[in-house]
Protein backbone atom coordinates (compact mmCIF):
# COMPACT_ATOMS: atom_id res chain seq x y z
CA UNK A 1 0.00 0.00 0.00
CA UNK A 2 1.29 3.62 -1.17
CA UNK A 3 -0.03 6.62 1.43
CA UNK A 4 -3.28 7.80 0.51
CA UNK A 5 -3.32 10.85 -2.18
CA UNK A 6 -6.27 12.30 -0.51
CA UNK A 7 -8.37 11.29 2.82
CA UNK A 8 -12.04 11.44 1.68
CA UNK A 9 -13.59 10.83 -1.82
CA UNK A 10 -17.30 11.67 -2.57
CA UNK A 11 -18.50 9.72 -5.88
CA UNK A 12 -21.95 10.96 -7.16
CA UNK A 13 -23.19 8.49 -9.09
CA UNK A 14 -21.91 5.06 -7.97
CA UNK A 15 -22.48 3.08 -11.18
CA UNK A 16 -19.56 1.45 -13.34
CA UNK A 17 -17.84 4.14 -13.61
CA UNK A 18 -17.94 6.05 -10.25
CA UNK A 19 -18.01 2.66 -8.53
CA UNK A 20 -14.17 1.17 -10.20
CA UNK A 21 -13.20 4.49 -10.03
CA UNK A 22 -13.57 4.07 -6.43
CA UNK A 23 -12.96 0.35 -5.80
CA UNK A 24 -9.67 1.09 -8.44
CA UNK A 25 -8.05 4.44 -5.54
CA UNK A 26 -9.17 1.82 -2.80
CA UNK A 27 -7.29 -1.12 -4.22
CA UNK A 28 -4.35 1.61 -4.76
CA UNK A 29 -4.37 2.67 -1.33
CA UNK A 30 -4.88 5.85 -2.90
CA UNK A 31 -7.50 7.14 -0.58
CA UNK A 32 -8.62 6.55 2.52
CA UNK A 33 -12.67 6.57 2.47
CA UNK A 34 -15.20 6.74 -0.29
CA UNK A 35 -18.55 8.29 0.12
CA UNK A 36 -21.40 7.37 -1.73
CA UNK A 37 -24.02 8.88 -3.40
CA UNK A 38 -26.52 8.00 -5.41
CA UNK A 39 -30.22 8.98 -6.70
CA UNK A 40 -30.66 4.81 -6.89
CA UNK A 41 -31.39 4.23 -3.26
CA UNK A 42 -31.20 0.25 -3.83
CA UNK A 43 -27.86 0.44 -6.46
CA UNK A 44 -26.43 2.69 -3.22
CA UNK A 45 -27.08 0.11 -0.69
CA UNK A 46 -25.42 -2.83 -3.17
CA UNK A 47 -22.33 -0.79 -3.23
CA UNK A 48 -21.82 -0.36 0.18
CA UNK A 49 -22.87 -4.01 0.44
CA UNK A 50 -20.36 -4.90 -2.38
CA UNK A 51 -17.39 -2.82 -0.28
CA UNK A 52 -17.53 -0.74 -3.81
CA UNK A 53 -17.84 2.86 -1.09
CA UNK A 54 -17.43 2.94 2.75
CA UNK A 55 -20.59 5.13 3.12
CA UNK A 56 -23.88 5.98 2.02
CA UNK A 57 -24.76 9.88 2.23
CA UNK A 58 -28.37 10.60 2.67
CA UNK A 59 -28.35 13.32 0.33
CA UNK A 60 -26.04 15.23 -2.22
CA UNK A 61 -25.25 17.86 0.14
CA UNK A 62 -24.62 15.62 3.01
CA UNK A 63 -22.48 13.73 0.74
CA UNK A 64 -19.90 16.52 -0.48
CA UNK A 65 -19.68 18.31 2.94
CA UNK A 66 -16.45 16.26 4.30
CA UNK A 67 -15.02 15.55 0.46
CA UNK A 68 -11.65 16.60 -1.11
CA UNK A 69 -12.40 15.81 -3.90
CA UNK A 70 -16.41 14.90 -5.11
CA UNK A 71 -16.23 12.72 -8.55
CA UNK A 72 -19.51 13.21 -10.46
CA UNK A 73 -19.85 10.06 -12.31
CA UNK A 74 -23.21 10.65 -13.85
CA UNK A 75 -24.80 10.82 -17.42
CA UNK A 76 -23.05 13.78 -19.30
CA UNK A 77 -26.24 15.73 -19.39
CA UNK A 78 -26.87 15.68 -15.50
CA UNK A 79 -23.12 17.00 -14.80
CA UNK A 80 -23.71 20.40 -14.38
CA UNK A 81 -26.81 19.70 -12.77
CA UNK A 82 -25.30 17.68 -9.75
CA UNK A 83 -22.56 20.44 -9.74
CA UNK A 84 -24.82 23.26 -9.12
CA UNK A 85 -26.85 21.70 -6.74
CA UNK A 86 -23.67 20.40 -4.52
CA UNK A 87 -21.70 23.45 -5.01
CA UNK A 88 -23.44 25.71 -1.91
CA UNK A 89 -22.20 22.54 0.61
CA UNK A 90 -18.45 22.29 -0.79
CA UNK A 91 -16.36 22.59 1.59
CA UNK A 92 -13.06 24.59 1.01
CA UNK A 93 -10.54 23.75 -1.24
CA UNK A 94 -12.80 20.73 -2.81
CA UNK A 95 -12.34 19.63 -6.14
CA UNK A 96 -14.91 18.95 -8.43
CA UNK A 97 -14.01 16.44 -10.86
CA UNK A 98 -16.49 14.43 -13.81
CA UNK A 99 -16.39 12.04 -16.76
CA UNK A 100 -18.81 13.29 -19.23
CA UNK A 101 -18.03 12.06 -22.73
CA UNK A 102 -18.50 15.35 -24.04
CA UNK A 103 -16.55 18.53 -22.14
CA UNK A 104 -16.69 21.85 -23.58
CA UNK A 105 -19.97 22.60 -23.29
CA UNK A 106 -20.01 21.20 -19.71
CA UNK A 107 -16.47 22.64 -18.18
CA UNK A 108 -17.63 26.25 -19.54
CA UNK A 109 -21.14 25.89 -17.67
CA UNK A 110 -19.38 24.55 -14.53
CA UNK A 111 -16.37 27.03 -14.08
CA UNK A 112 -18.61 29.56 -13.09
CA UNK A 113 -20.67 27.33 -10.73
CA UNK A 114 -18.02 26.89 -8.05
CA UNK A 115 -17.88 28.66 -5.11
CA UNK A 116 -14.46 30.55 -3.91
CA UNK A 117 -11.29 28.22 -2.85
CA UNK A 118 -13.07 25.47 -4.39
CA UNK A 119 -11.87 23.87 -8.10
CA UNK A 120 -13.45 22.12 -10.88
CA UNK A 121 -11.47 19.67 -13.41
CA UNK A 122 -13.33 18.05 -16.53
CA UNK A 123 -12.10 14.94 -17.25
CA UNK A 124 -12.90 11.88 -19.69
CA UNK A 125 -11.34 8.22 -18.93
CA UNK A 126 -11.77 6.29 -21.97
CA UNK A 127 -13.06 2.91 -20.50
CA UNK A 128 -16.49 0.79 -20.18
CA UNK A 129 -18.14 -2.30 -20.24
CA UNK A 130 -21.82 -3.31 -21.89
CA UNK A 131 -22.64 -3.44 -18.07
CA UNK A 132 -23.92 -0.71 -15.33
CA UNK A 133 -24.22 -0.35 -11.81
CA UNK A 134 -22.45 -0.54 -8.49
CA UNK A 135 -22.55 -4.61 -9.22
CA UNK A 136 -20.50 -3.96 -12.56
CA UNK A 137 -17.78 -2.09 -11.10
CA UNK A 138 -14.08 -3.21 -10.57
CA UNK A 139 -10.97 -2.15 -9.92
CA UNK A 140 -8.95 -2.98 -13.26
CA UNK A 141 -11.23 -0.90 -15.21
CA UNK A 142 -9.22 1.65 -15.91
CA UNK A 143 -5.64 -0.46 -16.06
CA UNK A 144 -3.79 0.82 -18.75
CA UNK A 145 -6.88 2.92 -20.56
CA UNK A 146 -6.38 6.51 -21.29
CA UNK A 147 -7.96 9.11 -19.44
CA UNK A 148 -8.42 12.63 -20.76
CA UNK A 149 -8.26 15.86 -18.80
CA UNK A 150 -9.24 19.04 -20.50
CA UNK A 151 -8.00 21.71 -17.93
CA UNK A 152 -9.12 25.88 -18.67
CA UNK A 153 -7.06 29.06 -18.35
CA UNK A 154 -8.77 28.98 -14.78
CA UNK A 155 -7.98 25.27 -13.79
CA UNK A 156 -5.85 25.45 -10.78
CA UNK A 157 -2.56 23.77 -11.34
CA UNK A 158 -2.46 22.08 -7.75
CA UNK A 159 -5.95 20.52 -8.35
CA UNK A 160 -5.20 19.38 -12.05
CA UNK A 161 -1.99 17.49 -10.82
CA UNK A 162 -4.25 16.06 -7.70
CA UNK A 163 -6.71 14.54 -10.12
CA UNK A 164 -4.24 13.46 -12.37
CA UNK A 165 -2.74 11.28 -9.74
CA UNK A 166 -5.75 10.40 -8.36
CA UNK A 167 -6.17 8.88 -12.69
CA UNK A 168 -2.51 7.31 -11.87
CA UNK A 169 -2.97 5.37 -9.10
CA UNK A 170 -6.33 4.10 -10.53
CA UNK A 171 -3.77 2.88 -13.96
CA UNK A 172 -5.01 5.22 -16.37
CA UNK A 173 -2.59 6.72 -18.89
CA UNK A 174 -3.80 10.97 -18.39
CA UNK A 175 -3.46 13.03 -21.26
CA UNK A 176 -4.73 16.73 -20.92
CA UNK A 177 -5.83 18.51 -24.30
CA UNK A 178 -8.35 21.47 -24.36
CA UNK A 179 -12.14 21.01 -24.14
CA UNK A 180 -12.90 21.18 -27.95
CA UNK A 181 -9.91 19.39 -28.88
CA UNK A 182 -11.83 16.94 -26.82
CA UNK A 183 -14.97 17.02 -28.11
CA UNK A 184 -13.52 17.37 -32.09
CA UNK A 185 -11.67 14.06 -31.40
CA UNK A 186 -14.65 12.14 -30.32
CA UNK A 187 -17.26 13.74 -32.89
CA UNK A 188 -14.55 11.72 -35.24
CA UNK A 189 -13.79 8.46 -33.57
CA UNK A 190 -16.71 8.14 -31.44
CA UNK A 191 -19.73 10.19 -32.00
CA UNK A 192 -19.85 9.92 -35.86
CA UNK A 193 -19.77 6.06 -36.00
CA UNK A 194 -22.44 5.58 -33.79
CA UNK A 195 -24.86 8.05 -35.65
CA UNK A 196 -24.27 6.26 -38.90
CA UNK A 197 -24.48 3.11 -37.15
CA UNK A 198 -27.81 3.62 -35.86
CA UNK A 199 -28.88 5.28 -39.01
CA UNK A 200 -27.65 1.94 -40.55
CA UNK A 201 -29.32 -0.05 -38.57
CA UNK A 202 -32.60 1.73 -39.37
CA UNK A 203 -32.44 1.48 -42.88
CA UNK A 204 -32.02 -2.08 -42.77
CA UNK A 205 -34.37 -2.93 -40.45
CA UNK A 206 -37.34 -0.43 -42.81
CA UNK A 207 -35.97 -2.71 -45.64
CA UNK A 208 -36.41 -6.04 -43.91
CA UNK A 209 -40.29 -5.30 -43.30
CA UNK A 210 -40.74 -5.20 -47.23
CA UNK A 211 -37.95 -8.51 -47.70
CA UNK A 212 -37.91 -10.73 -44.53
CA UNK A 213 -34.54 -12.72 -46.03
CA UNK A 214 -32.53 -9.77 -44.83
CA UNK A 215 -33.01 -10.44 -41.43
CA UNK A 216 -32.44 -13.64 -41.59
CA UNK A 217 -29.27 -12.88 -42.76
CA UNK A 218 -28.23 -10.24 -40.18
CA UNK A 219 -27.14 -12.19 -37.89
CA UNK A 220 -23.78 -12.31 -39.47
CA UNK A 221 -21.25 -9.63 -40.21
CA UNK A 222 -24.05 -6.83 -39.87
CA UNK A 223 -24.52 -7.69 -36.38
CA UNK A 224 -21.09 -7.79 -35.48
CA UNK A 225 -20.57 -4.39 -37.42
CA UNK A 226 -23.98 -2.34 -35.85
CA UNK A 227 -22.92 -3.42 -32.16
CA UNK A 228 -22.50 0.43 -30.89
CA UNK A 229 -26.29 0.86 -31.74
CA UNK A 230 -26.87 -1.45 -29.25
CA UNK A 231 -25.32 1.96 -26.94
CA UNK A 232 -27.63 3.53 -24.38
CA UNK A 233 -29.90 5.51 -26.09
CA UNK A 234 -30.12 8.41 -23.19
CA UNK A 235 -26.95 8.78 -23.20
CA UNK A 236 -25.72 9.09 -26.38
CA UNK A 237 -29.16 11.94 -26.95
CA UNK A 238 -26.86 13.27 -24.27
CA UNK A 239 -23.81 13.22 -26.33
CA UNK A 240 -25.73 14.28 -29.22
CA UNK A 241 -27.36 17.29 -27.79
CA UNK A 242 -23.90 18.62 -26.27
CA UNK A 243 -22.17 17.70 -28.76
CA UNK A 244 -23.79 19.39 -31.33
CA UNK A 245 -21.72 21.96 -32.87
CA UNK A 246 -18.61 18.92 -33.67
CA UNK A 247 -20.99 16.47 -34.46
CA UNK A 248 -22.52 18.18 -36.63
CA UNK A 249 -19.56 19.64 -38.73
CA UNK A 250 -18.22 15.46 -38.71
CA UNK A 251 -21.47 14.55 -39.82
CA UNK A 252 -21.76 17.13 -43.00
CA UNK A 253 -17.61 15.92 -43.77
CA UNK A 254 -18.83 12.29 -43.57
CA UNK A 255 -21.90 13.14 -45.79
CA UNK A 256 -19.70 14.59 -48.42
CA UNK A 257 -17.55 11.39 -48.90
CA UNK A 258 -20.76 9.34 -48.74
CA UNK A 259 -22.62 11.24 -51.62
CA UNK A 260 -19.49 11.20 -53.37
CA UNK A 261 -19.54 7.71 -53.61
CA UNK A 262 -22.81 7.58 -54.41
CA UNK A 263 -22.69 8.93 -57.38
CA UNK A 264 -19.36 7.07 -58.05
CA UNK A 265 -21.88 4.02 -57.72
CA UNK A 266 -24.58 5.74 -59.76
CA UNK A 267 -22.65 6.16 -62.61
CA UNK A 268 -20.48 3.24 -62.66
CA UNK A 269 -16.80 4.41 -62.04
CA UNK A 270 -14.94 1.09 -61.52
CA UNK A 271 -11.72 2.90 -61.27
CA UNK A 272 -12.60 5.90 -59.12
CA UNK A 273 -14.25 3.46 -56.69
CA UNK A 274 -11.41 0.95 -56.68
CA UNK A 275 -8.98 3.72 -55.77
CA UNK A 276 -11.65 4.99 -53.08
CA UNK A 277 -11.74 1.64 -51.83
CA UNK A 278 -7.67 1.58 -51.77
CA UNK A 279 -7.79 4.46 -49.80
CA UNK A 280 -9.71 3.64 -46.99
CA UNK A 281 -7.94 0.18 -46.90
CA UNK A 282 -4.94 1.68 -46.92
CA UNK A 283 -5.79 4.71 -43.74
CA UNK A 284 -7.74 2.20 -41.95
CA UNK A 285 -4.86 -0.57 -41.82
CA UNK A 286 -2.26 2.23 -40.93
CA UNK A 287 -4.41 3.05 -37.66
CA UNK A 288 -1.93 1.62 -35.03
CA UNK B 1 -15.82 -42.33 -46.54
CA UNK B 2 -19.47 -41.95 -48.36
CA UNK B 3 -19.19 -42.83 -52.16
CA UNK B 4 -17.98 -39.92 -54.23
CA UNK B 5 -20.74 -38.04 -55.65
CA UNK B 6 -19.09 -36.91 -58.91
CA UNK B 7 -15.56 -38.28 -60.02
CA UNK B 8 -14.57 -34.86 -61.58
CA UNK B 9 -14.26 -31.73 -60.70
CA UNK B 10 -12.52 -28.57 -62.28
CA UNK B 11 -11.93 -25.58 -59.75
CA UNK B 12 -11.02 -22.62 -61.55
CA UNK B 13 -8.88 -20.10 -59.59
CA UNK B 14 -7.51 -22.03 -56.77
CA UNK B 15 -7.97 -19.50 -53.83
CA UNK B 16 -9.07 -19.51 -50.50
CA UNK B 17 -13.29 -19.94 -51.92
CA UNK B 18 -12.15 -22.83 -54.82
CA UNK B 19 -9.70 -24.09 -52.85
CA UNK B 20 -11.25 -24.84 -49.61
CA UNK B 21 -14.34 -26.02 -51.59
CA UNK B 22 -11.64 -28.80 -53.45
CA UNK B 23 -10.22 -29.33 -49.74
CA UNK B 24 -14.03 -30.17 -48.21
CA UNK B 25 -15.07 -32.51 -50.87
CA UNK B 26 -11.65 -33.97 -50.93
CA UNK B 27 -12.27 -34.62 -46.96
CA UNK B 28 -15.90 -35.54 -47.74
CA UNK B 29 -14.96 -38.56 -50.36
CA UNK B 30 -17.46 -36.74 -52.40
CA UNK B 31 -14.72 -36.36 -55.42
CA UNK B 32 -12.47 -38.31 -57.17
CA UNK B 33 -10.33 -35.93 -58.79
CA UNK B 34 -10.26 -32.36 -58.83
CA UNK B 35 -8.02 -30.21 -61.25
CA UNK B 36 -6.95 -26.73 -60.92
CA UNK B 37 -7.11 -23.83 -63.73
CA UNK B 38 -5.53 -20.81 -62.48
CA UNK B 39 -3.88 -17.45 -63.88
CA UNK B 40 -1.59 -17.46 -61.21
CA UNK B 41 1.09 -20.48 -61.91
CA UNK B 42 2.81 -20.44 -58.84
CA UNK B 43 -0.32 -20.40 -57.30
CA UNK B 44 -1.36 -23.32 -58.85
CA UNK B 45 2.26 -25.08 -58.70
CA UNK B 46 1.48 -24.81 -54.52
CA UNK B 47 -2.06 -25.71 -54.43
CA UNK B 48 -0.81 -29.23 -56.74
CA UNK B 49 1.81 -29.38 -54.12
CA UNK B 50 -0.37 -28.92 -50.70
CA UNK B 51 -2.63 -31.46 -52.07
CA UNK B 52 -5.39 -28.78 -52.28
CA UNK B 53 -5.95 -30.23 -55.97
CA UNK B 54 -4.60 -33.60 -57.47
CA UNK B 55 -3.79 -32.12 -61.13
CA UNK B 56 -3.09 -29.09 -62.98
CA UNK B 57 -4.48 -28.05 -66.20
CA UNK B 58 -2.35 -26.19 -68.65
CA UNK B 59 -5.24 -23.88 -69.60
CA UNK B 60 -8.86 -23.40 -68.89
CA UNK B 61 -9.79 -25.41 -72.24
CA UNK B 62 -8.03 -28.48 -70.79
CA UNK B 63 -9.24 -27.95 -67.57
CA UNK B 64 -12.70 -28.27 -68.33
CA UNK B 65 -12.53 -31.15 -70.94
CA UNK B 66 -13.37 -33.61 -68.58
CA UNK B 67 -14.93 -32.20 -65.68
CA UNK B 68 -18.14 -33.17 -64.35
CA UNK B 69 -18.68 -30.03 -62.38
CA UNK B 70 -16.66 -26.75 -63.04
CA UNK B 71 -16.60 -24.47 -60.44
CA UNK B 72 -15.99 -20.79 -60.99
CA UNK B 73 -14.16 -19.04 -57.98
CA UNK B 74 -12.46 -16.29 -59.32
CA UNK B 75 -13.11 -12.27 -58.42
CA UNK B 76 -17.25 -11.90 -59.04
CA UNK B 77 -16.64 -9.70 -62.03
CA UNK B 78 -14.53 -11.74 -64.01
CA UNK B 79 -17.29 -15.04 -63.69
CA UNK B 80 -18.94 -14.45 -67.18
CA UNK B 81 -15.66 -13.65 -69.08
CA UNK B 82 -14.83 -17.22 -67.37
CA UNK B 83 -17.39 -19.09 -68.17
CA UNK B 84 -17.54 -17.55 -72.26
CA UNK B 85 -14.38 -19.22 -72.66
CA UNK B 86 -14.74 -22.14 -71.01
CA UNK B 87 -17.84 -22.75 -72.82
CA UNK B 88 -17.08 -23.93 -76.18
CA UNK B 89 -14.66 -26.74 -74.29
CA UNK B 90 -17.73 -28.16 -71.75
CA UNK B 91 -17.96 -31.96 -71.89
CA UNK B 92 -21.89 -32.78 -72.35
CA UNK B 93 -23.58 -33.00 -69.03
CA UNK B 94 -21.56 -30.94 -67.53
CA UNK B 95 -23.08 -28.31 -64.61
CA UNK B 96 -20.70 -25.02 -64.01
CA UNK B 97 -21.67 -23.17 -61.01
CA UNK B 98 -20.17 -20.06 -59.41
CA UNK B 99 -19.02 -18.81 -56.07
CA UNK B 100 -19.95 -14.85 -57.19
CA UNK B 101 -21.33 -12.79 -54.13
CA UNK B 102 -23.26 -10.47 -56.34
CA UNK B 103 -25.79 -13.14 -58.41
CA UNK B 104 -28.40 -10.91 -60.77
CA UNK B 105 -26.60 -9.15 -63.61
CA UNK B 106 -24.10 -12.98 -63.51
CA UNK B 107 -26.63 -15.32 -63.67
CA UNK B 108 -28.65 -13.64 -66.47
CA UNK B 109 -25.22 -13.53 -68.24
CA UNK B 110 -23.90 -17.05 -67.63
CA UNK B 111 -27.26 -18.99 -68.97
CA UNK B 112 -27.17 -17.35 -72.48
CA UNK B 113 -23.29 -18.65 -72.50
CA UNK B 114 -23.94 -22.61 -71.96
CA UNK B 115 -23.72 -25.16 -74.77
CA UNK B 116 -26.85 -27.68 -75.28
CA UNK B 117 -26.61 -29.94 -72.58
CA UNK B 118 -24.66 -28.20 -70.24
CA UNK B 119 -26.11 -26.41 -67.29
CA UNK B 120 -25.34 -23.38 -65.10
CA UNK B 121 -26.27 -23.22 -61.67
CA UNK B 122 -25.20 -19.71 -59.68
CA UNK B 123 -24.03 -19.81 -56.14
CA UNK B 124 -23.08 -17.75 -53.46
CA UNK B 125 -21.21 -19.51 -50.28
CA UNK B 126 -21.32 -17.30 -46.87
CA UNK B 127 -17.93 -17.73 -46.11
CA UNK B 128 -14.44 -16.56 -46.25
CA UNK B 129 -11.46 -15.45 -43.88
CA UNK B 130 -8.96 -12.39 -44.51
CA UNK B 131 -6.71 -14.79 -45.74
CA UNK B 132 -6.29 -15.46 -49.66
CA UNK B 133 -4.41 -18.39 -52.54
CA UNK B 134 -4.02 -21.51 -52.46
CA UNK B 135 -2.27 -21.69 -49.55
CA UNK B 136 -5.04 -20.26 -47.09
CA UNK B 137 -8.16 -23.07 -48.50
CA UNK B 138 -9.18 -25.58 -45.40
CA UNK B 139 -11.53 -28.06 -45.68
CA UNK B 140 -13.49 -26.72 -42.80
CA UNK B 141 -14.55 -23.09 -44.08
CA UNK B 142 -18.26 -24.09 -45.39
CA UNK B 143 -18.85 -26.07 -41.89
CA UNK B 144 -22.00 -24.64 -41.20
CA UNK B 145 -22.09 -22.06 -43.10
CA UNK B 146 -24.43 -21.11 -45.65
CA UNK B 147 -24.19 -21.28 -49.12
CA UNK B 148 -27.30 -19.84 -51.34
CA UNK B 149 -28.06 -21.21 -55.08
CA UNK B 150 -30.38 -18.66 -57.23
CA UNK B 151 -31.92 -21.32 -59.88
CA UNK B 152 -34.50 -19.55 -62.49
CA UNK B 153 -37.08 -21.19 -64.89
CA UNK B 154 -33.95 -22.64 -67.13
CA UNK B 155 -32.28 -24.23 -64.22
CA UNK B 156 -32.08 -28.01 -64.84
CA UNK B 157 -33.52 -29.17 -61.97
CA UNK B 158 -30.83 -32.55 -61.36
CA UNK B 159 -28.17 -30.27 -61.88
CA UNK B 160 -29.18 -27.96 -58.92
CA UNK B 161 -29.75 -30.84 -57.18
CA UNK B 162 -26.23 -32.14 -57.19
CA UNK B 163 -24.57 -28.60 -56.65
CA UNK B 164 -26.80 -28.55 -53.55
CA UNK B 165 -25.72 -32.21 -52.73
CA UNK B 166 -21.93 -30.94 -53.02
CA UNK B 167 -22.22 -27.91 -50.62
CA UNK B 168 -23.97 -29.99 -48.45
CA UNK B 169 -20.85 -32.44 -48.61
CA UNK B 170 -19.21 -29.69 -47.83
CA UNK B 171 -21.23 -28.91 -44.20
CA UNK B 172 -23.16 -25.97 -45.98
CA UNK B 173 -26.73 -25.53 -44.89
CA UNK B 174 -27.92 -24.51 -48.77
CA UNK B 175 -30.77 -22.30 -49.34
CA UNK B 176 -32.31 -21.63 -52.74
CA UNK B 177 -33.50 -17.63 -53.46
CA UNK B 178 -34.37 -15.48 -56.30
CA UNK B 179 -31.32 -13.83 -57.70
CA UNK B 180 -32.84 -10.28 -57.25
CA UNK B 181 -33.78 -11.52 -53.64
CA UNK B 182 -30.30 -12.30 -52.80
CA UNK B 183 -28.87 -9.12 -54.37
CA UNK B 184 -30.91 -7.38 -52.45
CA UNK B 185 -30.30 -8.78 -49.26
CA UNK B 186 -26.61 -8.59 -49.49
CA UNK B 187 -27.01 -5.08 -50.64
CA UNK B 188 -29.11 -4.34 -47.60
CA UNK B 189 -26.92 -6.59 -44.81
CA UNK B 190 -23.28 -6.56 -46.43
CA UNK B 191 -22.57 -4.04 -49.37
CA UNK B 192 -23.89 -1.11 -47.78
CA UNK B 193 -22.26 -1.48 -44.44
CA UNK B 194 -19.06 -1.79 -46.28
CA UNK B 195 -19.90 1.25 -48.53
CA UNK B 196 -20.77 2.97 -44.95
CA UNK B 197 -17.80 2.22 -43.43
CA UNK B 198 -15.78 2.90 -46.80
CA UNK B 199 -16.89 6.62 -46.71
CA UNK B 200 -16.70 6.90 -42.31
CA UNK B 201 -12.56 6.28 -42.80
CA UNK B 202 -12.52 8.72 -45.37
CA UNK B 203 -14.00 11.35 -43.85
CA UNK B 204 -12.62 10.66 -39.88
CA UNK B 205 -8.83 10.40 -41.94
CA UNK B 206 -9.41 13.63 -43.92
CA UNK B 207 -10.32 15.13 -40.42
CA UNK B 208 -7.31 13.83 -38.80
CA UNK B 209 -5.09 15.54 -41.46
CA UNK B 210 -6.03 19.07 -39.51
CA UNK B 211 -6.55 17.60 -35.90
CA UNK B 212 -3.92 15.07 -35.28
CA UNK B 213 -5.18 13.34 -32.02
CA UNK B 214 -8.09 11.85 -33.78
CA UNK B 215 -5.33 9.03 -35.68
CA UNK B 216 -3.63 8.53 -32.11
CA UNK B 217 -7.86 8.10 -30.72
CA UNK B 218 -8.72 6.00 -33.56
CA UNK B 219 -7.00 2.81 -32.26
CA UNK B 220 -9.73 2.00 -30.23
CA UNK B 221 -13.41 1.42 -31.05
CA UNK B 222 -13.33 3.10 -34.05
CA UNK B 223 -10.30 0.98 -35.34
CA UNK B 224 -13.01 -2.37 -34.62
CA UNK B 225 -15.94 -0.57 -36.27
CA UNK B 226 -14.05 0.22 -39.88
CA UNK B 227 -12.43 -3.39 -40.31
CA UNK B 228 -14.88 -4.26 -43.21
CA UNK B 229 -13.25 -0.51 -44.66
CA UNK B 230 -9.60 -3.40 -44.70
CA UNK B 231 -12.00 -5.57 -47.10
CA UNK B 232 -10.26 -6.38 -50.82
CA UNK B 233 -10.64 -2.57 -52.95
CA UNK B 234 -10.86 -4.81 -56.63
CA UNK B 235 -13.47 -7.06 -55.20
CA UNK B 236 -15.91 -4.32 -53.89
CA UNK B 237 -15.36 -2.39 -56.95
CA UNK B 238 -17.11 -5.24 -58.61
CA UNK B 239 -19.65 -6.02 -56.44
CA UNK B 240 -20.81 -2.00 -56.54
CA UNK B 241 -20.62 -1.95 -60.28
CA UNK B 242 -22.60 -5.20 -60.57
CA UNK B 243 -25.10 -5.10 -57.74
CA UNK B 244 -25.22 -1.47 -58.34
CA UNK B 245 -29.24 -1.40 -58.70
CA UNK B 246 -30.10 -3.11 -55.51
CA UNK B 247 -27.22 -1.19 -53.79
CA UNK B 248 -28.82 2.42 -54.85
CA UNK B 249 -31.68 1.81 -53.37
CA UNK B 250 -29.91 0.50 -50.06
CA UNK B 251 -27.57 3.65 -50.37
CA UNK B 252 -30.93 6.13 -50.53
CA UNK B 253 -32.88 4.44 -47.82
CA UNK B 254 -30.12 5.07 -45.45
CA UNK B 255 -29.17 8.55 -46.88
CA UNK B 256 -32.92 9.52 -46.17
CA UNK B 257 -32.40 8.25 -42.24
CA UNK B 258 -28.99 9.27 -42.44
CA UNK B 259 -30.10 13.05 -43.03
CA UNK B 260 -33.01 12.94 -40.68
CA UNK B 261 -31.02 12.09 -37.91
CA UNK B 262 -28.85 14.87 -38.86
CA UNK B 263 -31.54 17.22 -38.72
CA UNK B 264 -32.31 16.57 -35.68
CA UNK B 265 -28.76 16.86 -34.27
CA UNK B 266 -28.73 20.33 -35.75
CA UNK B 267 -32.25 21.27 -34.42
CA UNK B 268 -31.11 19.35 -30.86
CA UNK B 269 -34.39 17.17 -30.56
CA UNK B 270 -33.57 15.27 -27.79
CA UNK B 271 -36.89 13.28 -27.91
CA UNK B 272 -36.89 12.33 -31.26
CA UNK B 273 -33.08 11.31 -31.13
CA UNK B 274 -33.60 9.19 -27.47
CA UNK B 275 -36.72 7.49 -29.64
CA UNK B 276 -34.21 6.71 -32.72
CA UNK B 277 -31.52 5.40 -30.51
CA UNK B 278 -34.08 2.84 -28.63
CA UNK B 279 -35.60 2.04 -31.81
CA UNK B 280 -31.64 1.43 -33.38
CA UNK B 281 -31.16 -0.49 -30.12
CA UNK B 282 -34.30 -2.78 -29.77
CA UNK B 283 -34.06 -3.41 -33.75
CA UNK B 284 -30.35 -4.45 -33.70
CA UNK B 285 -30.55 -6.80 -29.71
CA UNK B 286 -33.41 -8.43 -31.89
CA UNK B 287 -31.61 -10.15 -34.80
CA UNK B 288 -30.62 -13.45 -33.60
Amino acid sequence: MSQAIITTLTVVGVGLIGGSFSRALKAAGAVERVIGVDQDADNLALALRLGVIDEVAPSLAEGVRAAQVVFVAVPVGSVTAVVAQAAPFLPPGCIVTDGGSVKEELVQACEPLMPADTFFVGGHPIAGTEHSGAAAAFAELYQGRRCILTPTAFTDTAALNLVRSLWQAAGSRVECMEAATHDRVFAAVSHLPHMVAYALVHAVARSAEEEENILAFSAGGFRDFTRIASSDPAMWRDIALMNRGALLDMLDRYSAEFNALRERVATGDGPWLEEFFHTSKRLRDGIR
